[in-house]
């Protein structure tokens, strides 16, 4: 039995809100047990110098703790002068999983501007901001979409994350804060509705896991991805994603 | 009439939910019409270097606009490594305000963190910030109170603020965002539940306001503040802040 | 009787020296008491960002403290890599201060460079800076108008600025700052030759103050602006601002 | 035929000396092809504040490119006053990979700063960082052992990292910079002579990847990390880590 | 004949004002032609780190141009983020200059902060803060040895400096702004009563220089340094610097 | 005799590879003693904002220390946010000795960044950077002049640099670190083939020196340019620098 009453292959509950504010093309605050972090996506109308008059789009990433989500405060970036960085690693961790199921191309030349703020931290803030922040990314992209649509819908795949690991011997799905602390092993799994692996980060600093551990917890994963996707599913009201062209 | 329909001397609707975030000793959400501010008070068992040894608490604030609170995304501070020069403003405002009605020798060697994250903005998002953390403050010292009774209860007075304003000709109270970017006279009231005064800081940068205006303005001021404090002794249960000693 | 013999609604000795330096387009060093304030006043032919094409000018202060213009050394801001926050918001005061007694139309498509180094400090020092820096604009206005006249003169009033607080029971003005550490409440009063009031910054952070004694300090700030108005005039040599049209 | 001539499970030629600087208590010049960096360990008897008193040690790794590392002249991190996001993922990944076989409790109150410098970069930096570093690590830590032996002889196990990807839509080992710039799929495997998994990083940025080829991907990594320790072996003319205790 | 009449071997007008600011244990406002520098040092009772334990005192120089000291306005290290590297150099010479003639032995365990700020800048901001920061050094250790004298007085010589250079073909001391902005050779040089030399920074950066006319350029210097000791021993009523004991 | 076995007069041994690595247009590794030094030349096709459109080129420079180049480990720049000092000193001295023998109207606008990274360092850092740059810098500029001949050839003359001190009464050249550590005077000289200074740079911190002293010391210094520089042309390989125009 887990610490909160979970079975080893059972997320946490997770609680997803649409436009919870009023200002970003899409606003998403997603709970994943006692975590919360609020994903907003911006739309820009242009691109980083590195892209400029190529034609194509891209997604950048913002995570941030806010100073009391956890249980010690934790002082800002700005009063340090740095980027933390664990935040540094994540974001780019972000990024990278949702250009992935992007079309830079079909998207043109705008950035998607994405702010992962944990509200509250309990283990597993960069899963659930990813499985956030596709959320409010679709909401973003089909703003643009019904206002004037893409000649080739931007968005190829569902994706989703989810962290396993092994905790006292044991496999498990989702860690929360307690676990992941005492956790041999703990590993992000990021992937598509299609089955496939966007990126596995897996982590034994503690103690490395054998080939059979990996095989294990990657089934593990599996699982939990599906549970994710169809919460995202139910969450914007859609069975798959736009096709197709615009018109 | 005003543009959302309020009388001149009506404050926009308030809610504030206590208990917000699972590990700040004092944490409020406060709405103030759209403007909605996250304000969490967390308890350091020491003081910074200038108090160390005089047996006196410290209480600092610190105030972030989420980079999506506002219309257009606001480029975070660690970005460009420099803390805008309004939210240092804002910053101290909310210090001075609330160390305005604790007894800081009562509080004895702790610092109080106050932390306003603005999670949107629609005007008045300083006053909101006053009004909440002051809620958020009273919880996180009741915290330290029933654990261990202070000798002399820190908290002297309830503190709140609202804004006044000249707008379209008219003296109006707690502005938003639409009134107050076509403000002539723009002002900051921040008072006690005896009718005093801590701040008053009004700013006609526009143009500038008789001493008939800036009378009335104060009038009205105090009806806000008034209004705000009963609502900060609703949310809190209380009709009084807590008397005597400890014992 | 106060600390240096003045009477209550006394303001110190001020001395005033235009030209102090030779590069800026206005320069004045402003003595009040025993603090020392250096404003120059720099014209640049261009405007912010959020203001190209607009047709408008822009003001923008800086405000400084030399290390040892304070009993004990301040370490420069370049050294902690952080603008202190007081300074900020003693710099955005000044900066609208002076933008609101210019038509920032009429100024055209120029900045306004405003630097105040405090030489020494003995109190009062963002209102000596606000007082001289408005005479050094008048000097470097007038120098571009003599060269190239405005169509409409961009000054359209004096302003100025003095403290005004309660110390020992008493209601005094221009605080030193012996008299400022021991103030009760403390405020800086910034008004026009009109006897209008651009800004009032009442802190009562000790303790708050009620009605009555914030309305016997408005008019004792009243007397001290006049005071410090004439003695600009006197320095400028002027009893009015250029008026009308540059033919 | 692989760009460089090589087979898909090849590694790159690798050469390494030892003793490359004469300060550092470990120094090693590793070359992976036309990949070289220096990797420097330097010992300190005091450790970071998170574990002061608690009688263990720490590792932590920088990592940073030379200007001239790479085709195009990178600016300095300094000259923009941040450390790029991608150097600190890697160094963070360092620290992780060097920790993960190290007893901390055996080091006792010691930090190891790890300085992995860029001199050339083709491809493979981090892996290859983190395969010459551990030769320097043990190097600094014999040093220490042979003046005053540990109890317990803190390095538990070998660590080497290679890289594996799809490029071509053949899986192939310890891609150059050409190969990894139009991979599909680019994965950094960390393990231990064991055949153990340290970490398994693994990006399908461009396009995802499936279960199946994540498996042959992770044959192919154990195949290259066997090869990197086997030369890690040779260049620290050791066939085992030091046993035992230190008496 | 050059720019403003001097001869070659003439330096500018010197004017020493002593005991400036009120705060700082020695204020000098040194004016050479149009060149103003205000040097202010401050006497701490600590040392650096590297210093702590050592008996031994320390000097440290801060150099600071104000923003409109210069014909076109400066901006503020602090808007950058940056010190200036030509700030660093002067600052970094400044240092050496004054702690070559003092004992900082004798001195103890004290930090002279040494802060020489540039209110007008015509040529020579460099070497006129020297010879002015000595004056202010004299006075603070004076200070110190009145109340509490020193066993050995710490200074042990005099120490000025001046510059040197070849302009349209003539070789001329002091160089103003405009003669040091198309000098072919230009050279400061630091030396000591007694004729011996503490720094001698050529630079030929325009054109390199001969053998013979840096010997040349050296006497010159010789002529101007005895000038200017002669100037500082008049401003400190001073033949010789104290002798002996403190008894 | 001298610690390390050496002539007064005679340098240490220099070892200069040229290609080191295989981007940078120019790369010399160069080593005198124990102190070696990267030196990489790459040539950028723009010029700094200052000297947009004025048809001449820049030459910029960077040092930077590895940190365990010295004894003790010395932490990177980036971790403190400041460039140090000395090393902002040292990298304008570089610049300028460089910018020196260059005709930057005849290299046209283009900018040379000159990056002198220090891997070990034992003395004579700066002045070993300066010769090997100057190798570097030929190397670049040679390999544009072979593309695409320059019309003057835009380097007039060679450049190199040594050290000379007092050491235990002694003059010496060239002082590695043991002996710069004791040295009373230590002076830089920076010169060209022709036997005219560029820069000539003598601190006598510890000891003021006398005209005599500083005399000697200049013969010394041109006894090591011209031995440097015959080394500088050995390893270019060249007996005079390319002449007159490009066709």
């Amino acid at each position: 039995m887990r610490i909160d009453g979970r079975k080893n292959e059972q997320i946490r509950n997770v609680k997803v809100t649409r436009g919870y504010t009023k200002y970003a093309e899409g606003s998403v605050y997603i709970e994943v047990g006692d975590t919360k972090v609020l994903c907003n996506v911006s739309i820009e109308d242009k691109v980083p110098p590195f892209l400029k008059g190529k034609g194509e789009g891209w997604i950048t990433a913002e995570y941030n703790m806010l100073p009391r989500s956890t249980g010690v405060r934790k002082v800002r970036d700005i009063a340090r002068l740095k980027v933390d960085g664990r935040t540094m690693e994540i974001q780019r961790l972000i990024g990278r999983a949702l250009r992935s199921v992007v079309d830079l191309k079909a998207l043109g030349e705008k950035t998607l501007w994405v702010d992962c703020d944990v509200i509250q931290a309990d283990g597993g803030t960069r899963t659930t901001s990813i499985s956030g922040a596709f959320i409010a990314l679709v909401d973003a992209v089909n703003k643009i979409h019904k206002e004037k649509p893409f000649k080739v819908y931007p968005i190829r795949n569902f994706v989703a994350a989810t962290s396993v690991g092994i905790v006292n011997g044991e496999k498990v799905i989702d860690l929360c804060y307690e676990e992941d602390s005492t956790a041999k092993v703990d590993m992000n799994i990021i992937g598509t509705e299609d089955g496939e692996f966007v990126e596995v980060q897996g982590t034994g600093e503690e103690s490395p896991m054998t080939r059979q551990e990996l095989n294990e917890l990657l089934n593990l994963g599996e699982k939990g991805l599906k549970q994710m996707i169809t919460i995202q599913k139910n969450a914007l009201k859609m069975d798959a994603l736009w096709i197709g062209t615009g018109e």
